[in-house]
């Protein structure tokens, strides 16, 4: 669905969008660190925010901006996460959108603020403000990949995606940047999204449209269990395609909330993938349960396990520490109707770790892709988790992160 | 409290109870395996299990054994858990139970049995059985080492401790060994602690001592946030001490459940800071919370918390961390209202991440031992929970656990 020629053009992809990403000093190795997104055309916008109660600075400021319906820029750093900074840090993130409104000729609620980096440190506020004005300069249909890049962390890449569909027989356009990779859990993680579209959409229905998609992609990753303070994703909808206006739950409404699915699961893919340390990209599929909640927590409770996850990353078939963690998900199992399957093959049913060709799991452990498929066997609901494994580089990034 | 003369005496320090550790060939590496405690006069019995669904056979029998009141023997081995083995390992634990008694002169539910180690794998019984009789031969008082360092699976050593208070006039031993270290955290874990004591009580009253013990000390700690099948606490008391029975919550009873909290929390402790892979000990006491519930749960967020773990293995004050998982506990704390310490030193107050002397900080972390104040600032309840970092001996131990 994503082709490549899309992909790097991103979130300019879509008609009326710019981009740009440039180095402003921030982080210590140097590297692109503040990202502009822009549309003249002013944009509905919509957003999905971190539920820890420590929230940062730019989040609070976000929810304001969503709050009013409208946007036209998103003006986001990594390299400190401007949290835990007082009323120090909400001025900053207002300066940030006051530096960008004024560059673009836009309000200052008309602009999105989001940063990610290190929690408790002060943004440089001049070296924001003289990166924020160069990327403003630096607006093209060309840079996507530079602010895809400028958001990142300790992601060894940058995940970007671009679509197409045809709605009421115009080509509406999607793109979307994002970071993960620590601090990866429900609800939302040291994760930024940032999805642009062309769609001319009403603001309530594209919030809605948003929120549903992230409970099946951005909820349901994990890396580390670790929730984060700065945790965005944002839509901006600039109705540039020419669109009917979706203003109803019709075909076209559902077709813009599939696409808008699909692009947020992706992207949530692509994060768990590259968790921190990352070697294997796991996904947990459970079936069989009473509810979808209950489906997610064994979900969850699997991905979360680091005794699991250290298992795969040694690649060692260890289907007890699997159902251990089904166990104890607080979910009331039975543990007789349980079945589990790694790769295909049969670890564990009728209360059994079974008997399975050792020769086949060491394949199926050897790919980077597992998929491990959990049957409840006690209703129709079901739910999808992915994660990563657990790995010597995931303890080596964060015992030397501030340092 | 506990002089190490006891310690060695261990289990076998109170009077009438003899120990003994043997080498029966479950474990690969040819140490230890097979552990037997047992007192020739009937004892009260009282337990606490792991909550998990997936309880292993061992655990199932056992809870049979408390729920008949009395025993007069502990069977234990490692190396194997005899957990997710259906039918057959159910079998398998009985038999256990049975060469036990047949070895001693009892009857077969006289005897609790427990198992630690690989989950999934049968018990191979010939050798099992050997061990069993094997030890029954070598009980004595100078056995409890012996029987500590057979249960011992990822431990870097056995823990043990006895001691002794006067109890209406006559002394009142207690002696306990266990073992950690992987798949700690409540409620209960890949935990085993086999508590005796020579005196005299109700077993009702055994047993909500041991209950109420268990909550302020097995259940607040963690090492990695996954939950055993096989976690038992045992505690026998065999009256041998000749104490005035213990049949009403009388001034007796607080000094015998004061005693066995003491114990219980020694244990727990020595468990948490010998957690896979560990090089700290990290005490995290939170205060000022609405309920002792909100404490625990905060407490258990930052215990659980894999970037506050790295961040202790890599001695890096990273304060950000620890407010985060406060915020993402589910407490509904008041972030402008929370104060953390490390080592008396406060990170964070006030909303912010404070300036702190860096140089007085790199003292803090150089430590084994490091306390983490949270007050909450909204109620007068406490908990304090226990746990240790994560380092890359933790993933090591984990990713090659069965090969």
């Amino acid at each position: 669905m994503f082709s490549d020629k899309h992909k790097t053009a991103g979130v300019a992809y879509p008609q009326g969008f710019t981009a740009a990403g440039v180095r402003a000093g921030i982080k210590k190795n140097g590297n692109l660190d503040v990202a502009l997104i822009y549309t003249e055309r002013e944009a509905a916008v919509a957003g999905v925010f971190t539920q820890n109660l420590v929230a940062a600075a730019p989040v609070h400021l976000s929810k304001i901006v969503v709050g009013t319906g409208t946007a036209h820029a998103i003006v986001a750093n990594a390299g400190c996460a401007n949290a835990c900074t007082g009323e120090q840090g909400v001025h900053d993130a207002e300066q940030m959108a006051q530096v960008a409104a004024d560059a673009l000729g836009c309000r200052q609620d008309d602009v999105i603020v989001a940063s990610t980096g290190l929690i408790g440190s002060y943004l440089p506020m001049d070296k924001m403000t003289a990166g924020i004005k160069d990327a403003a300069q630096k607006l093209s249909r060309d840079g996507s990949v530079n602010a895809g890049n400028a958001i990142v962390t300790t992601d060894t890449y940058s995940k970007a995606c671009a679509t197409e569909v045809t709605i009421g027989g115009k080509e509406v356009r999607f793109g979307a940047i994002a970071k993960g990779s620590g601090m990866i859990r429900p609800d939302m993680a040291t994760m930024l999204c940032f999805i642009t579209t062309d769609a001319d959409i009403d603001q309530k229905l594209l919030q809605e449209a948003l929120s549903d998609a992230t409970e099946v992609s951005f909820n349901m990753i994990t890396v580390d269990g670790d929730e984060s303070t700065n945790d965005s994703v944002v839509v901006l909808a600039n109705g540039a395609a020419g669109n009917k206006k979706i203003v109803a739950k019709d075909a076209d409404y559902e077709k813009f909330s599939e696409t808008l699915k699909t692009i947020c699961v992706e992207m949530a893919k692509r994060i768990a993938a590259d968790g921190e340390g990352a070697t294997k990209f796991i996904t947990v599929n459970v079936t069989g349960a009473k509810s979808f909640e209950d489906a997610k927590r064994v979900g969850m409770s699997v991905a979360n396990s680091p005794l699991v996850k250290t298992a795969f990353f040694g690649q060692d078939a260890n289907p007890g520490r699997t159902i251990c963690a089904v166990g104890y998900s607080g979910v009331e199992i039975v543990p007789a109707k349980v079945v589990i399957k790694f790769g295909g093959l049969t670890v564990y049913e009728k209360g059994l770790v079974t008997q399975f060709d050792a020769d086949a799991m060491k394949k199926v452990l050897a790919e980077h892709d597992i998929i491990v498929d959990i049957e409840l066997g006690l209703g129709e609901a079901q739910a999808t988790v992915f994660t990563c494994d657990l790995s010597f580089q995931y303890i080596k990034i964060n015992a030397d992160y501030t340092t």
